[in-house]
């Protein structure tokens, strides 16, 4: 380790404590991108982070306003260190929805320290490994008298949870700004605690509305029922015919492209330390797991298609009675994809099918809410081997490659605009719970993650 | 018709405007006796009936606490007509929610005159119905110095919406106190505009909830999907074994006991003014009706069993994307009973078979939220000649005799614990969107209604 280095590591040591109130401070603004109501915290938090950026010492530094209309980019850079690489640092500073909020022990918004957690909306997803790089590179600053060892450019966005369609534009028309050598990414999880991980694979998705329409009003059932069409019966009906009882996919062609994992592969996830009833019980919490037969949980949720359902408004939902016949009612369904399934055709399958299967007397209409592609990274390179052997000195112990059962999904822009590799270093844990009450971020691994990206980047520039 | 009958109906037509202002005073109060944030207001409701009932000069008028800890009954008689019947005036002040609320052209509880009708939530169901007799009565205390053609007593309760649990109790614990000859009831509708109706027959109901719980927690679907099992997919594959596309329903035993209408009541029934197709594209609207085969819309909806799903609260069900497998979703479920189905009887083969068909990895419990009894009542009697005769005075046809599809629990009641014959003579309109935006009352009919009122008490009482 280089003197720098390890000046930069003390340095972060040193200011544990305000790197986490600092964060804090950026937990506590609910920048919830899905909601309208809350894009003004939206653009706040990009704010936030922006000043951050200038205070460290970055470059060129400004909130950017993407042509389709949604919330800003974060950019920065600082590109004064000659034949060293540039890395990409890729976050995004939007979070999901809190509901429900009374599943909260302590409010979303308000971010509270307990057992070594630090337990807040976007804790972990993905403010919290954002930070790191924004502490990570104030370390280095500090310790490199002003400058950095690699070549770095920060870009955040703040619409990963609806779908990117901001940042994707940007890599699309205005790639050329962002010329690098590697993107750099901290949104995925260690595959168990201590063990540091590199997520080499994610599943790609389409997220879909079914409305369905029946009656041109809400109708009383005593009055109608046995002659008004039920838009929930018939929502019900379209979806035991999109999935089996047994998790089995049913739209024609669903399955035909989809690619399996290389025998190499399969092996080492049989190699994981990974108990299928301690996960049941631990983190699912279910009577059983469910899922395709034939497939373990790793392959079922990293290299395996699904479908889910997320809400169907709609209806009474208040507590009591209303003997109600909506006029309609909607099934926000998505799918996850896996490798060589290709998310425009995969909608175009659904839709003919959803429209083949429409049960008489409604109008059934199906909207693509957003989608992502499925993706694999290449493991042979030299910044995943820096990654291995900085991680290494901060965990003592051998990186694992695993996939990740969700969707980033501007790894595949990085890749596809960009012709990026991508490293996804992420240091969460897989029961931070993430999308749901009681998001938390394990402190020790801030911390840990912090100076394995001092070390990672280092190395990558030396 | 007696001279004290003419002066009732005389003064009536001489404070119309009076009685519209005062049922829109009625309006106002937000009685909805679901929702627990508004008990306030039904009390509200009930003190404003039980102050006017005082005022036109019935006796005993009070609010009647139950013991079953819900909303008050409001009680008033006046009993000093000697060898005349008894007649029980029965209504609910209570109103059913009023979402969705965008879909209301006024808001729900600021009434407004348009076309020659009152919207408001309540207006027809039952508010304005029950202000009728309110206002049949003052016309008959009016013109009889004081007194009334006939005995009566007023019993109005606050929870018809949310299965009558108070007067239930009430009934069956003091009925003594109730003992009348007959229970005249406005809660139906006319079978179509200027077609004076007798409904003798309802059909009962059950209402449910399916709770289906999965996970211990609400999870990310990009990291269990195809492992967790998602509640929303469990409560499809329920709903759509709980009845097929055809409008059958599943249930083992569900049909055993069903009672067809009489050859004679069918015949009559094909005779009704009615077009399906007519029906169909200004009632409903849907681009087609859905139901048994094999059966008319009228018997589909009068004299057949149907089932409903009323709304399927979990998840997330915002504006946008939230990638969430729900810990848990609920299905609320009704069921419409017929003639000689028992509601506690159908209930229990309904739990057992959800038990029977719940799908693996989730948990499925069933709750009965309350039920009624499907009646019908005798059309052989002098009440009911009486009311023909008082109808066709006022509207110069015969009335026809219909069933209804909706649950009035209380006339089971009345007709088990107090062996009373029940008139139902409402004056609603098939169009009056009832339990949905925009309900409405024809004003024309709530001024008719009270003449017919005026004249079936008048007639009642000779």
């Amino acid at each position: 380790m280089s003197q720098n280095t390890a000046a930069a590591v003390e340095f972060a040591r040193g200011n544990q404590q305000r790197f986490v109130d600092e964060l804090k401070a950026l937990l506590r603004i609910p920048s919830i991108s899905t909601l309208p109501e809350h894009a003004g915290d939206v653009r706040r938090a990009a704010e936030f982070i922006a000043s951050e950026l200038r205070r460290i010492g970055l470059e060129n530094v400004s909130l950017v306003e993407t042509a389709t209309g949604g919330h800003p980019l974060v950019y920065g850079d600082w590109l004064h260190k000659e034949n060293a690489p540039t890395v990409l640092c890729y976050g995004h500073y939007d979070v999901q929805p809190a509901e429900p909020l009374d599943e909260w022990t302590t409010p979303p918004f308000e971010p509270a320290e307990r057992n070594g957690n630090l337990y807040a909306r976007g804790a972990v997803d993905d403010k919290g490994q954002m930070w790191m790089h924004v502490k990570a590179l104030e370390a280095l600053f500090e310790a490199n008298q002003g400058t950095l060892p690699v070549n770095i450019r920060v870009l955040i966005e703040g619409e990963e949870e609806v779908g990117g369609e901001g940042i994707a534009w940007f890599v699309r028309e205005h790639g050329g700004r962002l010329r690098s050598d590697l993107a750099l990414i901290s949104d995925t999880e260690m595959f168990a605690p201590d063990l540091p991980t590199l997520c080499v694979g994610l599943r790609g998705m389409i997220y879909t509305e079914i409305e369905v329409r029946g009656a041109a009003i809400d109708l009383h059932s005593g009055m109608y029922g046995g002659a008004a069409p039920n838009p929930f019966v018939a929502l019900a009906h379209i979806i035991t015919k999109l999935k089996d009882e047994d998790g089995r996919i049913l739209i024609p062609g669903f399955y035909d492209k989809v690619e399996s994992p290389s025998a190499e592969e399969l092996k080492a996830w049989k190699a994981l330390p990974f108990d299928e009833e301690h996960y049941r019980r631990t983190e699912v919490g279910s009577p059983e797991l469910t899922g395709e037969a034939g497939y373990s949980v790793l392959e079922r949720t990293w290299a395996r298609p699904t479908l889910d359902v997320h809400g169907m408004p709609g209806g009474f939902i208040g507590a009591g009675a209303k003997t109600v016949i909506p006029a309609k009612a909607v099934a926000k369904i998505s799918m996850r994809l896996v490798p060589k399934q290709v998310p425009a055709e995969v909608f175009e399958q659904y839709k003919s099918f959803v429209a083949s299967i429409a049960p008489r007397g409604v109008d059934v209409s199906v909207r693509l809410i957003h989608s992502a592609e499925p993706i694999v990274v290449s493991t042979d390179n030299q910044f995943v081997k820096a990654a291995v052997e900085a991680m290494h000195e901060v965990f003592a112990t051998d990186t694992v490659f695993v996939r990740g059962g969700g969707s980033i999904p501007i790894v595949g822009d990085f890749i596809r605009e960009l012709s990026l590799p991508t490293l996804m270093m992420g240091f969460g844990l897989p029961d931070d719970n993430l999308h749901a009450p009681n998001e938390k971020f394990h402190l020790a691994n801030f911390h840990r993650g912090i100076e394995s990206l001092i070390r990672f980047l280092s190395a990558a520039g030396a």
